[in-house]
């Protein structure tokens, strides 16, 4: 199947575009890969602060602060996931948010390859329309620079598809999965273990050496450890003198997100 | 059985006056509680710079520098541990180096807690008199400061007996396990999980609110993840409202230390 065009510099790639090669994509049919459900197709400021994205009232999380905070039980996977790619992820890069939701990810991307120059791209993507909605809708309200805004492309497809959005010539810096279902979502929307896989194998061939990919995987649902379970184990299949694979997760609350952070050497 | 006599500001508790006592433990009786051997009985240099204590040529570590080197598989668990360790630990407090082996966790907490008004502790224990004798040895050689030395009180006992030789009445911020066999060391001397399940029950009554469990585990070794077993059974068990628990792990590796840590809310 030929990929489909790419729309640089648009910040939505409308679904109508995609959602016909999306149906005939056999990996992507239900049940297979369900859609995840988007927490909103509005924007909030509540949002915006629930995010985690630096304001002027809010500076960003330190690494100690987000690692001694996780530790002492106040602070989330996600805050020591981002504080992470803080330290890896360099203005101008090209990142990839696979599974958009409601956009917190691709926020926080998007302020960290954002340069002067135009150069950084974050490629967003979703299986649900609404959740593309909800993410374009979440960066008109937090972003304020239009150019800025120009950096993020989004695509409503399925994440095991990135490879045909991301053009072939760039260096992908980091790849994002926020796997499960999205909290304070409908449990019975989530990804699935079959096409996970076929993304992280996907992530894993464009990612650029010195890349990450990042995987925080939700279990707290039916199907959750399942998937838990394929990532663990493409994880554990990557070779230790290429790939330098960690996790780090919660021992006594059985259903408390993993985190798990694969590095390509 | 009475707790053993205290000796504060006594660098080293010798073993004859613990053995006898030691011996009719029976929880530490072998097989079920065999020594953990020291490298060496000998301190050296080299040894100084691989504990990865701060010197006037090596600073230490961040987290940012743990954590991300941790992540690209360039630093180890243990240089994540200490990093935690730095950000919980304060100047006064009172430690325990529940298996003291060569001797770099004892540096490296004595270092974290020596004020100059001589108020903290560092209580070091280790069932192996060799392993006393080099943690002794090295700390000579790594401490030029004599009262600064004198702040760690070592005692040639089963780290299941911690709390027969910390005060009951002072609040202990840290008490860290390093469980297995020494790297480099016999792999047929190493911790067993029957005493380490006593020793962690022990260290988390005696930890005061704040404080932190840390526990190294290294799996490359029969028995190894019997023993990982029995801490994970140990943190899962609990409970969520007064214990965050989380555990820190390569997944490529599959025989590589896992870092478990326990914070007492």
């Amino acid at each position: 199947m030929p990929p489909p065009p790419l729309h640089r510099h648009l910040l939505i790639l409308r679904s109508q575009t995609l959602t016909p090669l999306l149906r005939r994509n056999p990996s992507c049919d239900p049940p297979l890969c369900r859609p995840r459900r988007c927490l909103s197709a509005r924007a909030s400021a509540a949002q915006v602060a629930a995010a985690g994205v630096a304001t002027a009232q809010q500076p960003e999380l330190g690494m100690e602060e987000a690692v001694v905070g996780f530790v002492t039980g106040k602070r989330k996977a996600t805050e020591v996931a981002h504080a992470v790619w803080r330290s890896i992820v360099r203005k101008g890069d090209t990142v990839v948010d696979a599974t958009c939701g409601n956009g917190n990810d691709t926020l926080a991307l998007l302020k960290m390859v954002a340069d002067e120059r135009g150069q950084g791209r974050v490629y967003g993507m979703d299986i649900q329309d609404s959740a593309i909605e909800s993410t374009s809708s979440f960066l008109k309200m937090a972003v304020n620079d239009d150019h800025q805004r120009e950096l993020v492309n989004l695509f409503p497809i399925c994440h095991s598809r990135l490879e045909e959005i991301v053009p072939k010539d760039v260096p992908v810096r980091l790849v994002a999965f926020n796997l499960g279902y999205l909290p304070g979502g409908d449990k019975t929307l989530i990804t699935v273990p079959r096409t996970t896989e076929l993304a992280l194998q996907a992530a894993s061939r464009i990612l650029s050496s010195g890349g990450l990919i990042s995987v925080l995987v939700y279990i707290g649902h039916p199907g959750g450890r399942d998937e838990l379970d394929v990532v663990e184990s493409f994880a554990s299949s990557l070779p230790i003198d290429t790939w330098a694979n960690c996790k780090l997760q919660m021992v006594n609350r059985p259903i408390a997100p993993v985190l798990i952070l694969l590095n390509k050497k």
